[in-house]
């Protein structure tokens, strides 16, 4: 068996069950030994920015580790701006990047470069092979990794002599790293806080925003009478009726000083104090009101749910808080299609369990609020800021999750990044239906630029973020890519294009002409 | 003034003409430059993959340094394929990347990442300004970096407060670097070498592939009897009736050391010594024939140009080589539509000057060669091996050279990467025809799949290395970007769509559903 086949084996053996690929030469032997594996899943894509934008979307619905399969440094920098997002996600998420050969990369050919640089910048942990057993056994190694606390970026690189050379080590798997538990001193400290009669918050991230997480801080809530805060960008956020709802940061710093004003405490949990997404002349960075204690019960890699319970129960807070009320019955929207109508569409027609992929920019900003009577959900969001996320992380998800049904809500600027991800939708047949925002320009772009201060803009200068001249036909585009599509121009065509959607299974595409009231 | 105002004018006052951008946020101020800037033209891409590969091309066409504006370390991981390909095909390059300002990086914001760790992995030079005057003066500072030798990658880092601040000093510029002569020791070597009755051969590459250096070559080709050979992957090679030609080295390395068998001295120009693409089980990874004594008359940064005159001026080679006759009248090709075919129709219908960017994987094998006898052309081609290069590549090539015809000759898995450039080819009226070699198959991963020796392939296996189920359709995805778009299934149907193109102006795509025998 050789040192591909050995690593497969122990990635299965492992618990590692998809791989996300876009190979080349020098991972031959590995998509051969995927080929021969019965036990690993393969999947396709016709970009690197797909391959790892899917792995975590798979990983944040899934909570096991997603493989990767990506071929020398520049596929790997291909990959890099969703890896990004994958790490402030906090995912579980293996790659396995193919080099030359050692002996090879003396001689400079062209595709050589330093793929161990490239993968520092993306991962928590890296490791180049030193023979054809170690690659197998740094399988269980990089699986093992990627599972500390609430997850890691880890990379391991596999020289192709490594996978065509003989292994004889039998396969061997690490155990799951154990939960990272909040120190008691963290939780006296939060329920001190929390005793007092000082104006306070929780804000939650990370993995506090699923369901049991935020039921618990509801009771703590109800109990103490402080509010439930959200980060802005979040991994995976369960809402909708019958759920603990929590109050998002807003995306403008501004307006999230304004949410603050008055604060005197902040408890962490499962993420940082909120700051500026970018600096803006003469404006604040940070975020939390002068004078506000900060206390961190939880942060993103420990456990928290069990620490929110802690604290309940150590408050006495055993009474669960109001939930979500499901939306009472109103008609479909019509006339104009605005954000705020997509979302009503949305609220009437989304079935439960459904996963929202949000990479919507500024589209979503209207979208959010609407649909939080929708049936029970959860929203993915862009983590990173790295924009081109959130088609393949709608397409990660639906392959962690085949019963359940994916929107993913999708700026046109931000689509046309990893657009390749379409026809990976429709390969796999998966049951995404996404929407397309066609307002023919990086909105946020528009908007950020008269908050930096940088003057009256030219034709020129708006050109530079604008998106007609030609406009995009994402209805051929996405047939094109095999998904079928339709166009909607009013709010009743959206509504029923988006019913139909919801009514059948497999890949669909509606482009949405929307038309937008800016902030 | 502000900092992004006199980076501009100080970049306009380097020579620098041409901008290819995705910006965001943290370049409002430097987009604001460039709208307010009459000297600096911009051209929008919608994936920096784009922008990198696009400034390629300008540069390669022009040999004034391409300049892009970049968004961070996630856009410019983006950017970091095609920049591995520029600086593989030698060419001057600058970036300019937006990062936070230098206050604001402490947070940790959701964009925070390591610029100059990716900065460093892509360029030459690299720098992070340190104030809004510095940030001007170091704009001519990447310029003549940029300008060194045959061509550099510089990266400019412009923390966003420095764009924003108030710049002072007074524009300045710094000279063009003189162009590196090659010793007198090389070329009395080279001599020496030639004037034996040794098997030899030159190896020509970079700028030794312009028409004047290859006539140079030629002289002494024909007064000492010697091969001329060209590297495999040519940044710019002038070629077709009238030219001298060169024996490229194939891709396979098996076919390299034939054609190099026998060989007693290879001399160097502007190149280095072959090697093998990859590495494989059991072959060699060094292509030169044992014994072949190896000289070097330029490296790739020397003036070759000069030193092949002088060289053929000692050798009183003073007498024109033969060059290229032009094709003889045939008939237009028919049935099938083969590479073959498709090199027949180029060599009838290519008008003078054509420029050709050649990332047709396995299909340029066969049009190579069959266009041998074609109007005098350029032949750019991908220079680093990581794919998504061909697109972007004759998108800039037309920008540099719009009296010029350009052919983007296109494998479709490649196309997929950097498709997003055929929306700047519509925006910018440029025109570039795109030939799609349609073969719904990364087929090079099929032969490299059994040259590896990486066993007999199961569907599986295959299915990772095949782009049918969906097919993509390039007629609709072209037209989604708004390109014109045909699809030719025949000969015959190429010949004439492939003639329209010739006859006409603008951009156009044909999505030729090539049927290849595989070597």
């Amino acid at each position: 068996m050789n040192g591909a086949e050995k690593l497969l084996e122990t990635l299965v053996a492992s618990g590692v069950e998809v791989c996300f690929s876009n190979p080349g030469t020098s991972e031959m032997q590995l998509v051969s030994a995927i080929g021969n594996n019965e036990d690993m899943r393969a999947i396709l894509c016709l970009f690197e920015g797909v391959v790892s934008g899917a792995a975590d979307g798979y990983a944040r619905m899934s909570d096991k580790p997603a493989l990767t399969l990506l071929h020398v440094g520049s596929g790997f920098s291909n990959s890099m701006a969703n890896l990004h997002n994958a790490r402030r996600a906090h995912v579980p998420l293996v790659n396995i990047v193919g080099d030359h050969a050692t002996y090879h990369l003396q001689y400079d050919a062209p595709l050589t470069s330093d793929v161990p640089a490239h993968a520092n910048i993306s991962s928590e942990w890296v490791k180049v092979s030193a023979s054809a057993d170690d690659l197998a056994s740094s399988g269980a190694g990089a699986v093992q990794a990627s599972m500390q606390g609430s997850g890691k970026i880890a990379t391991l690189i596999a020289p192709a002599n490594h996978a065509w050379e003989e292994a004889t080590d039998s396969v061997r798997t690490l155990p799951v790293p154990a939960s990272q538990s909040v120190p008691e001193s963290n939780i006296a400290e939060a329920v001190e806080a929390l005793g007092s009669d000082r104006k306070t918050a929780l804000l939650l991230g990370g993995r506090a925003l699923r369901a049991e997480s935020l039921a618990a801080a509801g009771r703590i809530a109800r109990a103490c009478g402080v509010r439930v805060l959200c980060e802005t960008f979040t991994t995976r956020l369960q809402r909708g009726a019958g759920r603990f709802a929590v109050e998002r940061l807003p995306y403008f710093a501004e307006q999230v000083s304004e949410q603050l004003a008055g604060l005197e405490q902040l408890i962490l949990v499962g993420t940082t104090a909120p700051v500026s997404f970018f600096a803006y002349p003469g404006k604040e960075s940070w975020l939390t009101p002068e004078g506000c204690e900060i206390h961190e019960l939880a942060n993103v890699d420990q456990d928290s749910l069990t620490a929110l319970q802690a604290v309940a129960n150590q408050l006495g807070a055993h009474e669960e808080a109001d939930t979500t009320p499901a939306a009472p019955g109103f008609p479909a929207p019509t006339g104009v299609l605005s954000p705020i109508a997509i979302g009503q569409s949305l609220t009437l027609l989304l079935p439960e369990d459904a996963i929202v992929s949000d990479e919507a920019a500024t589209c979503g900003l209207g979208i959010f609020p609407a649909t939080e009577n929708a049936a029970p959900h959860d929203w993915l969001m862009l983590t990173g800021g790295a924009i081109g996320q959130g088609l393949p992380l709608s397409l990660g998800a639906a392959i962690a999750c085949p019963e359940r049904k994916v929107i993913a809500l999708q700026a046109d600027g931000s689509a046309m990044y990893t657009v390749q991800a379409l026809w990976t939708m429709a390969r796999e047949n998966t049951d995404v239906t996404v929407v397309i925002m066609n307002n023919r320009s990086y909105a946020i772009l528009n908007i950020e630029l008269a908050r930096v201060g940088a003057g009256q803009p030219t034709a020129k200068t708006l050109s530079m973020l604008d998106l007609s001249r030609p406009d995009l036909n994402w209805v051929q585009i996405a047939e094109g890519m095999g998904v079928p599509a339709t166009k909607a121009t009013s709010a009743e065509e959206f509504h029923q294009q988006f019913a139909e959607a919801m009514a059948s299974r497999g890949p669909r595409l509606i482009e949405a002409m929307v038309v937008q009231q800016m902030p």
